[in-house]
């Protein structure tokens, strides 16, 4: 059988680029921002991670830009060899202040932060408890590890503690949830995960990829926002969200931070992180300790959105304060189309579709940036209901659209 | 059992520490580099990646700077969903174009690269043939692409026929092999890879990380050094080597780039890379286009340095032409006091001890630059030819110079 066969029997993207229904790629012309252009064309855009707004702040390219001129483009090497710089010891200090932790260490991506800290931390003897709505990294990482993976039903604390009761207690334990989950938006039962941990002696690690910057007075994130900061074992995050930049951490203490520091294959084995990337994220960084108003004003123009949208009747799917609002378009037909015409119009949004989302609940996912004015979410909101309302029910008619706009 | 308990058991860097003979996380304060500043003293630098010198070239320092102006520091997302940019696309484009492939995708890590390729192209029902000597990147793409590993001896064909012939006709079939092996700086023999490739129905990948840029009369890697540059199916390279940035991609036919760039979870799920580190490595590209003097004045420079080292009795492993001269100093201690000594002299190399090496047969790895001269390779050698020569034979001899160092 030839290796490459599920290439040429894979047709559906032609199939969507047919009927010009194909979401995905679009190409970035401008800056990521709160508009952009994207394919010759003005977009509102609630469709990014850029949280606070930072991807354009003048301080923050600014420090990029110096970046480049003391240290270049890059470091080719790793961390662990020839390629640790002062930005990079740094950034792990002052990210380590900030979250209250003993030690911090960095990488060059968030998808690797997983990957390099579950791998190294849990092992053949050890069990990972995962929430069933983890990213994906978390399953890649809990593959690495060798160690064995006990799902839980999203946020179901009476699964949780039934499988904690279940495992052997000979073995180590570690309790991994996203701080927010990343499509749907609802934030982690933090309060309870803790207190099963610690009736059954498992570790806690929280991926706060979408809460860092954004939930707690200060955005320290969703440790912060339940006042349990000196409970979460590890915290872990990302760049490429609040922080503006590329690349993610893990914040814990000091002899956890020193063992994935030298153990971590994903780690050890990979390029550093460019100056400029660290340098971005470490000006970020202090921006967000300067300016804690930014994600008060973050939850703000969420909560304002979200009211506009349930005034105008557009199905949303839950009423979590994270920045992340969900909108049903139940099925995958309609979501495309619904993606196709907001795009039209001026609005990028992004479509949730199977796996991601099971078959009949697909939606698209809105989310939003501590700039964005009421004036923009007034014109965006407009756009979202005005376009749901014009679709017709059945999906019979949905293709009569799609045709007919060919 | 306490998760953490193989964090406070692990006590090895601390000894090593407490010797003064710890060899990790030097930190830059310049940038990387023929010649640098680490902890406030002058390295010459033979332990980095930057083969083609380029991580401090003016062109691509602006370009970098360039991106920052224009896209800002980062996407916020995911290639996917809200994250290209017209930068991905052009570098993409150009890529292909230079390795003379249908298609290329790029992506955020050379580790990313090998995971995001392998774990999409390969599943259950498929066979990955893999060098023993290839790079973690592959073994971990392997473990997360459930398919079948079969290792064969470290470029013996016999062995790889052996294990080609065995295999289930039904399966698909992909070898996988390092262009230039990273440690070893040896090149894999991709005339028998391919010959035998055709005659089992295998795909072959070659991980030209070590070969791009350095080998053949272009640069374009291991599989122009051997006019194969059609018969390889999915050429794998980085950017953090001699494209002085951070990424990596793969260049193939158009429909494996399809299926790749819908299918692969750590690339979909994954933040875009940078603006800027995309900016630079296609402004790296462009220079490698018009300057092919630069891969030959990194094959002289290492012909040079190689010639010194013999003639001065360092005993070199290989007689590659790849950048890469591994020098053998046996057993771990010795490894790490010539480390420690030609680091105060000057110098910075790598260990390279066990897990990566077999027990006493350690080496120090050195790597060049097209940018070295003569002259900084002659101070080199010296200082490595000396450092050997000075150091007793026996272990307990080495520890006296430790302790009497302290």
């Amino acid at each position: 059988m030839d290796l490459f066969k599920k290439c040429t029997d894979f047709i559906t993207v032609e199939e969507y680029k047919g009927l010009g229904l194909y979401p995905y790629f679009h190409a970035l012309e401008s800056k990521q921002d709160v508009e952009v252009v994207m394919e010759g064309k003005r977009q509102i855009m609630i469709g990014s991670n850029n949280y606070l707004g930072l991807t354009g702040d003048k301080r923050v390219i600014q420090a990029g830009i110096k970046a480049f001129e003391e240290f270049g483009s890059g470091v080719s090497g790793s961390r662990f060899l020839n390629g640790t710089l002062t930005t990079h010891i740094e950034l792990e200090k002052e990210l380590a202040s900030f979250l209250r932790k003993e030690a911090c260490l960095i990488f060059s991506t968030g998808f690797i932060s997983n990957l390099a800290i579950i791998s190294a931390i849990a092992g053949r003897d050890d069990i990972i408890f995962c929430d069933r709505e983890n990213h994906a990294s978390i399953y890649d990482a809990i593959k690495l590890s060798y160690a064995t993976m006990v799902r839980y039903h999203h946020s179901d604390m009476k699964d949780l503690e039934k499988q904690l009761q279940k495992a052997d207690p000979a073995k180590g334990k570690l309790i991994v949830t996203d701080g927010v989950f990343s499509m749907s938006g609802d934030i982690c039962k933090l309060p309870d995960i803790v207190d099963l941990a610690k009736k059954y002696g498992a570790r806690v690690m929280v991926d706060d990829a979408h809460g860092f910057g954004v939930l707690g007075e200060r955005g320290r994130g969703t440790a912060e926002y339940f006042g349990l900061e000196d409970q979460v074992d590890i915290l872990m995050g990302t760049f490429s969200k609040s922080l503006a930049s590329l690349g993610g951490y893990m914040a814990a203490d000091r002899h956890v931070v020193e063992f994935v520091k030298h153990k971590s294959r994903p780690f050890i084995f990979s390029a550093a992180i460019t100056p400029a990337n660290a340098a971005t994220a470490l000006e970020a960084l202090r921006i967000l300790r300067e300016e804690p108003q930014r994600p008060k004003a973050l939850r703000d123009i969420t909560a304002y959105m979200r009211e506009r949208l349930v005034q105008k009747g557009v199905p949303v799917v839950n009423h979590s304060i994270a920045p992340i609002i969900p909108i049903y378009t139940y099925t995958m037909l309609r979501t495309l189309v619904v993606c196709k015409l907001l795009f039209e119009r001026g609005v990028y949004v992004n479509p949730v579709l199977p796996p991601a989302a099971p078959e009949g609940a697909c939606l698209i996912r809105t989310s939003y940036t501590a700039t964005h004015t009421k004036e923009l979410m007034d014109e965006a909101s407009d756009i979202i209901a005005e376009v749901l309302k014009s679709l017709p029910e059945s999906d019979e008619e949905l293709m009569k659209i799609v045709q007919n706009h060919e």
